[in-house]
């Protein structure tokens, strides 16, 4: 068997079109969605990333807002958390993201935390943590549609929910598969472990401290690698057919190339090619739903603001 | 194989007499720890719980507070909510405590946010359980000591702490063991996972839509089932040297006894005692725990407050 690539690139492009469309079909002088970005520091990679996001706004025609601050002498936490406020306030802004990691003078937790949770479109507030590990089901609690994640009133987020987003494109049916999540982060492993159970799979977390995690793994119909090891899962993990997210963005040396580096998954992509039935390219897998997913939080966020006039 | 039985009682009991002693060896006039708890309407069972409670808070050497509410034409939540303010401001309490289930009219979740995290003792706020549902490893974040459960600086919900307890206390090493959760609850399955995976087990959830359950959890070395549903787990579920911890209490028909019925677990215990190596008795075994770890949460919460001054 050659499994077929689950094609992040094209579908996070049907994602941002869907999005354009559904904003260019609004009458003129409507409101738009509005995101708001902090980058702090000059790391050149984290510029980048802001970039991309401003750009991925404009392609699809919403607003964005940025605002810098050099890692000097004036930084500090009262600055950061004023423009958060300011924002929390501005009904221009839907989203609010903060570019990581911020120096190391500045607690990050205080700065997140204080984002206005329906405008926290990364989902890292403990807020929407707290609904996301929620399972409740008794009388009261809100009945979620977990099978459409647009639907659901809190931010998840990105780059788990991009997870999802890729398996329910290619028609994956993930109740009642075992899913086993390498990795427990909360950025990554623990979030799509929830949402794996939200959906009904059987969830098993592996980590660094798992005895034999091939032997767990192998058990797998559903496997998402987001552990940060380059090539840690080969083809002796995985069973015949299964399906396989690699969240995983590591680089190797790559002597003669010209940046002299490349970008692998956590997943050996070759060998999984040959026993997996899905499996996710990297990059060009997982790495582009995370900016569309962002842009639909915003998108998301924005609209439940015009709702609810 | 014969199981031994992990005996909650008189571990509960060894929890209860350390928290006595503590208390017994403060200074005359020293502040104590003071738990408040509200019962709203007329449930006999929850009447029941209260009293012993109350009781326990009485025989350690502990304030407890109480108010009820008939479930009459004037209740209503401002009257629950202003109660509650009143306890997060007075320094008297120390541990807060809704007795659950509350009538319809009311909606727990707005009692329950209500509360001062601090205050919390069922850790069922969203602060509480967003700090829970955290495996923050990076630089900033704080470096928690699970093998310690007191040394945590937020309320760990008591039944799934209990849980944990059991294991401690019979020398059951989890760091790399397989645990398999059978429930995903909010007050039970969710939390005991995130403590096992605290302690560096592997986790697997499983629940009513996972396939051939009983595959799952043979795969376990301990197995802890929280499902509510009397002796769904057979000997033919369990792997041979297994420790069971049975969270289930379940009320099943007994013709010709006094009340007509009687409490099993969710295992069952018969057949389970022949292959596991420890087993929690249904009742006698984590139920007790549930109490000691209440006490114990108020201890740790007055603690806080007297170690700040």
């Amino acid at each position: 068997m050659t499994a077929q690539d689950i094609d992040g690139k094209s579908i996070a492009a049907a994602v941002r079109a869907e999005l354009t469309e559904k904003l260019a079909s609004l009458p003129d002088g409507s409101s738009k969605p509005g995101l708001a970005v902090m980058l702090v520091g000059e790391r050149k990679d984290s510029q980048t990333y802001v970039r991309m996001k401003q750009k991925a706004c404009a392609d699809c025609g919403m607003d964005s807002f940025l605002c810098t601050y050099p890692d000097d002498d004036k930084l500090n936490e009262e600055l950061l958390l004023a423009q958060i406020k300011d924002w929390n306030e501005d009904p221009k802004v839907h989203g609010i993201l903060v570019q990581l990691p911020l120096p190391k003078k500045i607690d990050e937790a205080t700065i997140l935390e204080a984002v206005l949770p329906a405008k926290d479109v990364d989902g890292l507030h403990p807020a929407n943590a707290a609904k996301l590990f929620n399972t409740a089901t008794h009388a009261g609690a809100a009945k979620l549609d977990w099978k459409d994640m647009t639907s659901i009133p809190f931010h998840i987020p990105c780059t788990p929910q991009g997870c999802i987003e890729l398996l329910d494109r290619i028609g994956c049916d993930i109740e009642g598969k075992n899913a086993v999540v390498i990795g427990r982060s909360n950025l990554v492993g623990l979030p799509v472990a929830m949402l794996l159970l939200h959906r009904n799979a059987t969830v098993t977390i592996v980590h660094s401290r798992t005895k034999s995690v091939e032997d767990v793994v192998r058990n797998a119909d559903i496997v998402v690698a987001a552990v940060g090891r380059a090539h840690m899962v080969t083809k002796s993990y995985l069973k015949p057919g299964c399906t396989v997210i690699d969240v995983g963005i590591n680089s190797v040396d790559a002597p003669g190339t010209k940046r002299g580096y490349r970008l692998v998954g956590d997943v050996k992509y070759d060998e999984a090619k040959e026993i997996a039935e899905w499996i996710t390219p990297v990059p060009g897998g997982v790495g582009p739903m995370t900016i569309a997913m962002l842009l639909r939080n915003t998108w998301n966020g924005w609209r439940r603001t015009t709702e609810e006039k």
